[in-house]
């Protein structure tokens, strides 16, 4: 099963890390691959490394629109990495969870081509259900996912100045 | 800060579950309430119950509408046990983070009482962040929120006939 969890709304993310949790309670094996995420920043990593069951892999850590320093032929070649991890693990595919983590934004700001990345998911999912977050998904992902959530942002208090809060935000 | 997390989409209680582990990820204290949920079903159950930090409840765990044989006055009572464990934490209140499973539902089906929910809420909140989880969130608990996320079904397989598949809806 391809499963997108796209929207603007707070829960994306961690609505992955519980598919993860969900799927290793039932002792499956599970690898995770994230863009755009910092190390030892998010909460959810330090338990994540410590579980039995799931590889993580972490690519493109810094995203240009933050990281004003970062340029976009870096970040691209890092996406490149991500998606030769991704065929690596197609010749050999041991996991009945994939999550690919903010892939919706690498398509969304060409980092990431989007006709090679849907073969490789095709490729994965013969073994793997897999998950693809990020706000912003292509239509293209859409139409050939089994299940797609839209997170709307009903009411956020960055929108009232309120700062990102540790163990909320991250 | 009271985080409202509904509609009609999947990834209300996979996000929930997430939000959990990036608290304990910080070293928070984190306390679990489930309405409606069977043990020993639930793939996260049995990694979440390994994780020190965090305190798991459960009440009602069969709602009528999946078990017939179920009246609404015995759900009623197990609710009731609910809010007054909620009650009883409220009186010293060690956890940053309160997740409270499936609650828009016992508020929607009329199993707890709107009025006093919101009053025992603001309560924990003195101390607490509080999640709430389920569809259907009601108008006066969006009002007192200060986040809300509604996810949206854009596509479902159920809706093709695909039974629903361990490691991914339990």
């Amino acid at each position: 099963m391809i499963l997108v969890i796209t929207g603007n709304g707070k829960g994306k993310t961690t609505s992955s890390i519980g598919q993860i949790i969900r799927a290793l309670g039932h002792n499956q094996k599970v690898c995770l691959v994230q863009l755009f995420k910092g190390e030892n920043f998010y909460g959810e990593q330090n338990i994540l490394t410590k579980l039995e069951g799931l590889d993580f892999f972490s690519f493109a850590k810094q995203h240009p629109f933050c990281f004003k320093e970062v340029s976009k032929e870096k970040v691209i070649r890092e996406c490149e990495q991500s998606l030769n991890k991704l065929q690596d693990i197609s010749q050999n595919n041991k996991y009945n969870l994939i999550v690919l983590e903010e892939f919706n934004i690498a398509i969304r700001d060409n980092f990431i081509d989007e006709t090679l990345f849907i073969d490789i998911i095709k490729k994965l999912n013969k073994k793997s259900n897999i998950v693809i977050t990020g706000r912003g998904a292509s239509q293209k992902l859409i139409n050939i996912a089994d299940l797609v959530s839209e997170i709307k942002e009903v009411k956020h208090p960055y929108n009232e100045g309120v700062p990102a809060q540790e163990g909320i935000e991250y």
